[in-house]
């Protein structure tokens, strides 16, 4: 098997995510978190919102709907223009997108081309229908979002939302009011969004049905940058890995050199890659931010900047969130079509608040970590940061006589309100840990003769499957140290020496 | 303005909900929270998780996906009959549920009726429309749940869910692996559900999408009850309040008076009420089960009690959460459907395992918070959960000058990490007390003069308003035991005195 069937079946087996509806045969584009993936989507959720709104007391979470009314998407643009471009077979009747086809004739980005451009490059490489060979109908465009009819005449008309973000500038006032007016003001959502994918694809990268965190900061340029630029300042000897739309090849620089961007958006920026490498434990090596160029991004964004992992299991660079300066689009729009203010006071008058939004993908974010995590060599083990693991501490009984596993078990219950622990009694010794290894779990306790003698356990490490012995009175304090990473492993074993 | 009106009025103007898409006119049967309702939402989430997974070490979360697909919604009855009945008025083509317009004239429940009933009911009572008084065409059923259209062509059908219980029922079979087929087992889910009702209603209580809460846990009656009625045993005496298909009255019971309904079902019950009780703080006089009749309850609901909350804002007693014990019928539903076994293996064969549902209705139980907590006296408060409340603890300095903002900044910052807290400075102290008041924060933290050479600060209590003065080293602890129930505030006071 390769890398990634070993990984998936992996997923399937020990209760991480599979595709939904098994035993309907599975439905193309939805994915289903088991037992330990919902544990590491409600830990990477956590740390998530712990770091983006621990950035400022003003940035605050609203939860919004799924189903949003026909108008914001009308003013959104979603309406006219949230189409990809859809190619059909005249023969067998598959349909296509036709950026996908030219991207696999060329290994070039298509993205961008339209309908008039996307028929002249399938003439010239003369593309016919990888399934049956056929001839291409005229390229035509394709609204990804899903309809939906509201109210018994079911004339009136929704949309699944294509994204959280809507949800979120149309309660910009509200909220700016009730937070009673402080800028910069920041709103963040966690939530599903919809796209009626043509072909849905690449594991969790192109679902129906995903998961997006978003955060929207409004502020007016000129006015309300200080905190920004005063924040800008304490980081900006961090160095990153960006790949500009001008460069053959990414390459690390400091923030401080990098003259033409604004710093509310470098100070964003720095602190976006620090979630990766800090919290989220990735490697520099695997990340980049790559810039889109003026043709890639949408036309309201000024700058635009995805944050990109380097994957195994998906043949490289992959994006997995992005930084927009989307400028006072969004409001603008809002404000026209809901014939509303949505305008700020400031000391210059009354001005429409810009928006710099941080959007994050959340199953290419839970994907990041098993991709990056998994580790096949003598043994399959997870290398998971400790503190989103979805097990985080698992105890067994040596044996399951003599009274350990009644021994194992008051171990069990002393620590479980502190971390997130499981408690095993079947199979061997070396199944469990087999077992706990595969899932990520950082730290197997064991109980056995000794513990009923000296009152001790012995801790085993997943990295190094090195083992400690440690008093059960100190296991909280020292469990607690090295899941905070306060201290490591090693430190454990040199004492030991 | 009612009570309904003031506590309306001051969700929208402090951030815990109102209509959605409020700037372009609100949709009918939509509601966002904002920022403090999204705290209140993530802690009620969190209690709730908490305490019902809490129950057993094989209780667990997953998540799956907002839509379904034909098979899955058609295996499980809803393709068929998950209808409401709908009345047309042939003047003004409004459409009406007919079970309300019934309910709205005779006060009695008429939710069993069937079409031909209720044809006959409207005659009998000489029935027209309220809008315009014109007559009603025949009854017809509508079906609730919202289509979807899955891929370029749309011919793939799918349904918004219209419960999250289904999800769960077509992952049985991979959880139990995954989970080494330890029965009994329990899976958990938290999302959105969408039902196209025809007339949006009663604030949160009949809203088109909703969140849910349900814990499905799966059993071989039997074979797998001796857990129950082991922990039964340590709970028959509670005493709940019931209200049976055949009293007049709801009263007040001991479990193990209840003789004719089966231990893992009184458990369960037990359970819920304790959790009304002791983690949501609500008044036994102010909740009830009450049993649902065979013509009230699905056909497969063996045994089905709803939690009731008698509301203010909305006349009376109204169902948030309910028990139902759904015996094999799902899974039969799905294996037959599926053509999957998913029956468990037991000393006895291969069994089906039958269901025990847990389901809560999130927005209504919010809606309780408010709904119960809110007090119009002299001054406007809330009383909320200290655990829950979406504000704990609020920092304020007497004045804006000598010192007093930096000093009562610096125990902001050292409260933040334990507690959720806000620094206010804006408008006077009684205008800050009364914001804070109305929100519900149980806390309140003043920095005066004394602070700054006693390095102490006074606490308000939100229900008393009264007053202790408690040193800055020991406020982290004190307010600690405060929120979790250790201590009292009057204890604080009686030791000052």
């Amino acid at each position: 098997m390769t890398e990634k069937e070993d990984l998936l079946s992996m997923c399937k087996r020990r209760g991480f995510l599979w595709r939904s509806a098994e035993i309907y045969g599975g439905e193309a584009g939805f994915y289903d978190y088991g037992h330990l993936g919902a544990k590491l989507l409600d830990s990477w959720k956590q740390i998530w919102k712990d770091f983006f709104l621990g950035l400022d007391e003003n940035y605050h979470m609203i939860y919004t709907n799924n189903i949003m009314p026909y108008s914001v998407m009308e003013a959104s643009g979603h309406v006219d223009h949230f189409s990809d471009i859809m190619i059909k077979c005249k023969s067998c009747d598959s349909y296509f997108r036709g950026d996908h086809l030219i991207e696999e004739e060329t290994g070039e980005n298509a993205e961008w081309m339209g309908k008039e451009d996307m028929k002249e490059k399938i003439e010239e490489l003369n593309l016919s229908c990888p399934d049956c060979g056929g001839n291409f109908s005229e390229p035509e465009d394709f609204n990804m979002m899903f309809n939906v009819s509201l109210g018994p005449t079911g004339e009136k008309k929704g949309f699944l939302r294509p994204e959280t973000a809507q949800g979120t500038y149309i309660n910009f006032r509200r909220e700016y009011r009730a937070l009673r007016k402080q800028m910069p003001m920041g709103l963040a959502t966690i939530g599903s969004a919809f796209r009626n994918e043509i072909s849905p694809r690449q594991i969790v990268f192109r679902k129906r049905e995903f998961l997006q965190a978003e955060l929207q900061i409004f502020f007016v340029p000129g006015i309300h940058d200080e905190k920004f630029e005063r924040k800008y300042q304490e980081i900006e000897d961090m160095k990153v890995n960006l790949k500009r739309v001008s460069w053959d090849e990414s390459k690390e620089v400091e923030l401080k050199n990098i003259d033409d961007l604004p710093p509310f958006y470098l100070y964003h920026l720095g602190k976006m890659y620090e979630f990766y490498t800090d919290v989220m434990e990735l490697s520099s090596k695997d990340i980049r931010f790559r810039e889109l160029s003026e043709d890639e991004r949408a036309f309201y964004n000024k700058i635009h900047f995805d944050l990109e992992v380097d994957f195994d299991t998906l043949n490289g660079w992959k994006e997995v969130s992005g930084l927009h300066y989307r400028s006072d689009y969004d409001l603008k729009q809002h404000q026209e079509k809901s014939n509303q203010s949505l305008s700020v006071s400031t000391d210059e008058g009354k001005k429409i608040p810009h928006v710099i939004e941080l959007s994050f993908g959340i199953d290419r974010n839970f994907w990041s970590l098993l991709d990056r995590g998994y580790k096949e060599k003598d043994r399959d083990w997870l290398d998971l940061p400790k503190k989103v693991a979805p097990r985080q501490v698992a105890v067994f009984p040596l044996v399951r006589k003599d009274g350990l596993p009644e021994k194992s078990r008051e171990v069990f219950e002393k620590l479980r309100s502190d971390f997130r622990v499981s408690w095993e009694k079947s199979g061997s010794i070396g199944k469990r840990y087999a077992r706990n290894d595969e899932v990520g779990t950082p730290y197997c306790i064991t109980v056995d003769y000794d513990t009923l003698e000296k009152e001790s356990v012995t801790i085993r490490d997943v990295e190094t499957t090195e083992q400690i012995r440690v008093e059960i009175k100190e296991l909280d304090d020292v469990l607690e140290k090295l899941i905070e990473g306060r201290k490591k492993f090693k430190d454990y074993l040199e004492q030991e020496d």
